[in-house]
């Protein structure tokens, strides 16, 4: 059985790993249609080795699709997916425009799987920060339960898109030949700083990825309750989000137990062991389907409690492999026997 | 009255800053000596536009010596102090030799000067990511109490000193040229990433920096059980150390207040408008003496707390700007009404 399949967005950072993903896992693609933004019109991307024109969507543009990836922003979303859905297509869609529908469900299949089950044409890929997050927190919940989540981030370039990405190599050619350095993707110089400002501010000082953190691992966890509270920054790191992480759990957890836990956990890798400088970094996590959780200890200023260190390709798990992998779900069972 | 001052570890990353701030604040000096190791022998440093050469510490160096700023590491220190001391000097050292010894002062002039009656003899200068993250969380525990304080640091290269902040350099130039990267001063390429490991391991796999930021803040504070638990992180910053802070206070505190008590604290800047993209950032904090605070907000996951974010220059409020305060205090009542 095989599928046509879209991307919207096609041209972005998210965009070009689905692309290379969809490729390397053998998904099962029988046409590929490739969307971008006026500005990308006329180019061509390769998959499989042919060229793939890039179009721009427009009435009728998702007919005879069977699953569409949208990344092109939530604007587009909340235009494209609805009609995507009328011309028969399952909308995997990477921005926050329907994460909190409840209607919608919002799946990391490693960790809420069954939450596919009825879905009504959209499913929501989750922000990259909660994935990277969750990855390695959800699996220790699962077991121990969860009091409380605090999160402070190390968040990559590349989270901002390809033009971010860029800008910091920009920036960082410019401080090596001396030259004045050029700020337009972020509201400040990233390279040699880091910035605590991920998404925009909302009323009471916190961030919209703040706010995504909370609210969306509350709905993947099936917590609605769960206090979460993360401090979100922008690093001067192309690839790869990582965050520290506090969890309360409700029963205790030993250190050893935990790491036997993520050992076992799909998608996790741990890496832990500092005495041999061997952790988590965004160097090691770029490029790598799992997640890498490591630096894992008891907090102490908890009754029972973790602390650890997570890092994550933002790109990868955080946005297109968690995409295809929701695709793969849907159509290991045939994508009709999912739907209402 | 003035003072003979002498500085071990002249050529260091801290000892510039010593030697700039000495003369910049006016400390009135009489006859200023220079220390380094036997590598920087023959060089000369500038000081009130005199030149000062270079000196190797032997026996009989500090004798005459009023004030003696340590910046050399322990090794030197413990080996200097005592020294420095029987001649009859305050030693004021930034190494982490003495901070823990009941006998010794630990000491940031506007947290705990108290501490500074009875010394004998050596003072010691807090660890920098200790002194920045308690520049804000102090005020607001002296305050409210404190039920436990969290941090997640953005540590800048020249917290491993001149060297390291160097190899930063050196690597985004490599990167920038298309060339390798080489390491030496980091367990692993610091540009471009993001390394969770600052000091060296202990067992358990808290690092040195994550026991020293507990263990000196409880004991700067005087709150011996204070649960204090860290993650510090290596940032590619060359200046500033940044840290992500939870604090859960004894009595509620709303963020409206904690940013008065704040505002009206010495050595504190209140940096929090975030809706004009204002908020501390190691390259607004780099070159200060003030420690930047905001982000600060209510921690939704605890019953009564705050989260913020604090950047502050480690080479100066860290660490040499703090030595010269301590200096100040002591010498403001003259020197010898200090001690026993």
């Amino acid at each position: 059985m095989k599928f046509n399949v879209a991307i919207l967005g096609a041209t972005g950072a998210v965009g070009a790993d689905l692309l290379g993903l969809l490729e390397e896992r053998s998904f099962p693609v029988e046409e590929l249609r490739a969307f971008a933004s006026e500005a990308s019109r006329g180019k061509t991307l390769t998959f499989r080795g042919e060229g793939i024109p890039v179009e721009v969507a427009g009435p009728g543009a998702f007919d005879g699709i069977d699953v569409a990836f949208f990344s092109a922003g939530s604007a587009r979303s909340l235009t494209y997916a609805p009609q995507a859905v009328r011309s028969g297509a399952v909308v995997i869609d990477n921005s926050s425009a329907f994460r909190m529908d409840p209607d919608v469900p919002l799946v990391i299949p490693e960790i809420n799987p069954e939450a596919l089950a009825g879905h009504r044409g959209i499913i929501a890929n989750p922000n990259c920060t909660t994935i990277v997050t969750l990855m390695a927190a959800a699996p220790l919940i699962r077991e121990a339960g969860a009091i409380s989540l605090r999160a402070a981030s190390y968040q990559a370039a590349s989270g901002a898109g390809a033009r971010a990405m860029e800008e910091l190599s920009a920036q960082i050619r410019a401080i090596a030949a001396g030259e004045p350095v050029e700020v337009r993707e972020f509201a400040h110089q990233l390279a040699l700083n880091v910035i605590p400002h991920v998404g925009g501010f909302l009323p009471g000082g916190e961030t919209e990825e703040e706010a995504k953190l909370r609210d969306e691992s509350r709905k993947i966890l099936g917590l609605p309750e769960l206090p979460v509270c993360a401090l979100c920054v922008r690093v001067p790191v192309p690839r790869a989000h990582s965050v520290a992480v506090w969890l309360e759990t409700v029963r205790p957890l030993t250190p050893d137990r935990a790491r036997d836990i993520l050992a076992a956990a799909p998608g996790v890798s741990v890496v832990d062991d500092p005495m041999r400088s061997v952790y988590p970094m965004p160097i090691l996590a770029a490029g790598r389907a799992s997640v890498q959780v490591g630096r894992l200890r008891a907090d102490e200023s908890a009754e029972t409690g973790l602390v650890f260190f997570v890092s994550g390709d933002q790109l990868l798990k955080g946005a297109a492999l968690n995409a295809i992998q929701i695709a793969e779900a849907l159509t290991l069972k045939g994508l009709s026997k999912w739907q209402p």
